[in-house]
């Protein structure tokens, strides 16, 4: 036996990430959407995939160009990338000393920890407030040298305050990573203003709202001087061509993500009834999933629906998320499958 | 213009890497497999790829199951990422620290510096012998916490020693990394033998005799303990669905991968022997590209190649490879192509 002292010192303590044996489930697990895969991607891979033998594209140019499109910026505004998980990765990697310090609101996303740590970075939490905005003050007075925004937040499904991440970004001394990984569903995209801030950096990434998960894509957007280094540092050609080339197409068809977020919108406020009908306490939400404190016990509710063949997420341990689980917002059909579940199941434990 | 001073201190130097612009030339500068895409990975791609909408398996189990198939070794020896670039990255964030020394034979691929670098780590370089071999006592004695070994090397082409990389697996005190990208074309690869070294990482790649390049697929393999660590390390679900599919396509189709070998091999010493007539001095090789000293002046030599619309790989300016050039071995008509060339660019200067 190999003894974990051979590993970097921030690592040792690394286990493996969520990886639940998969049967058939309804998965309102994983945020993905619940329209099935990217049709524009589908037919790309099926029939304008002509050779894999030569190396993709260093930097991503085509899919590059396409997002400078999309958004009516300059192609040097992105840097593109193996999922916004490598994104966060060569932040980490460009912008951070051994031992900074990295702040990272709680509770939000639980791999931030995972890429500061492997990165060799410290990490701080700044807890959101009791309605699960930011803590303005205490985040510009951190002297950190990086926090990680993600609007709208994971797990608990709300937007921040605009104000609060304009004033986060003028007063904050170190770099911010505003992760719009459900930008789509909401409003109020940070993406057309980063030119005006010498230090912000926004994630995206087509694993939700463009339906390709599989495929791993994701990209910066910041201004062109923090795009180069970033650019400099990620690892040549780490976006596959199949997946950039899937991607471009996708990006080419908005309707598809149109018709992905007028679902959640209509979708979301009847779940959120029906979950309220059933005794939950459901928190407002502006991506495809909800956060709600359940009735029952969280983990006999997840076992339950699991044994129903439903997965979902069970924050119920942690704190600040004390006895809640997270649904993503499903179609009328699935939603209605999801409340019946829970529904037989309360009444089963009476 | 934000300044370069916010980088990590390590990385500040970063440019971007190799990235020719490409007009249909015939490539004989990367490496990558002449017989073109490979067959069973494309057939694959375009008729049992159904969909991409949710997250790929978080290890890559499928992948690494085939591998340990075609080894004969257990699923848990493997390590499967985004190319083997990721798995040297992966590397160097679970074993060293930041400010480790990290040992680079000399020459060798040009990227190890960048991996180092990016991830904190000094690099120090041990030249290889007159004939490039390794410095064996040297490597022991260094002190280093870790040493990058391709065999066969890239850009020299030839094998090292394999009692010399036993020895340093037995004498040298850290992490030994073998890196056998183009180990499909030679023999006596160290995969066998993970489980009897404390500190072995062996490396592979699909981009070379596999055909697929554009995927970025590539695995480490080690004993379970070292591999178990870098699972925990990596970036989850870091190779894409649509790759591992492919891959694992192309493990069960060894004939083809046969051929790509039994082509080289073929093919190999007579593009040495027309180089040789033409007063290159060809050295050695295990791979399939050939390093040689050209008898004009190597920029004018690779200029005038590209006039031709054949573009190979420049390594005259740097030290020990003085004057060279590396040639990928083509197919019969691609190396002949090549020759035709070099002898009307050689009577032009006259």
């Amino acid at each position: 036996m190999v003894s974990r002292d051979i590993m970097r010192s921030t690592a040792r303590g690394f286990g493996k990430y969520y990886s639940p044996a998969i049967n058939g489930e309804m998965r309102l697990d994983t945020n993905t959407n619940v329209l099935g895969s990217n049709p524009a991607a589908m037919r790309f891979i099926r029939e304008q995939m002509t050779e894999i033998n030569d190396y993709p594209s260093t930097y991503s140019d085509g899919l590059r160009s396409a997002l400078a499109g999309l958004y009516g910026l300059g192609i040097d505004n992105f840097v593109v990338g193996n999922g916004s998980d490598e994104m966060l990765d060569v932040s980490f990697k460009t912008f951070t000393e051994w031992g900074d310090e990295c702040l990272v609101p709680y509770p939000s996303y639980t791999l931030y920890d995972y890429f500061a740590k492997m990165n060799g970075s410290r990490v701080s939490f700044s807890d959101l407030t009791d309605d699960f905005q930011l803590d303005v003050d205490g985040i510009i007075s951190s002297g950190a040298k990086m926090v990680i925004i993600a609007s709208p937040n994971n797990p608990t499904g709300n937007s921040f305050r605009r104000k609060d991440i304009e004033d986060i970004l003028t007063g904050f001394g170190g770099i911010v990573i505003v992760d719009e990984a459900y930008g789509e569903y909401s409003d109020g995209s940070m993406i057309p203003r980063v030119d005006e801030y010498e230090n912000m950096i926004v994630l995206r990434t087509f694993s939700k709202a463009y339906a390709m998960a599989s495929l791993r894509i994701g990209y910066a957007v910041a201004n062109m001087d923090l795009a180069d280094m970033m650019n400099s540092v990620k690892i040549p050609y780490s976006l596959n061509s199949l997946s950039e080339g899937a991607a471009i197409a996708a990006v080419g068809d908005q309707g598809f993500v149109e018709r992905s977020r007028e679902m959640v919108l209509r979708e979301r406020p009847r779940l959120a009834s029906g979950l309220s009908e059933l005794g939950f306490r459901a928190y407002p939400s502006d991506s495809n999933f909800i956060l709600a404190e359940s009735p029952i016990d969280h983990s006999v509710l997840t076992d339950s629906l699991k044994d129903r063949g439903i997965l979902i997420r069970d924050f119920g341990n942690k704190r600040r998320t004390e006895n809640c689980v997270r649904f993503t917002v499903g179609t009328a059909e699935m939603n209605e499958k999801l409340l019946c579940a829970i529904r037989s199941i309360m009444e089963e434990i009476g």
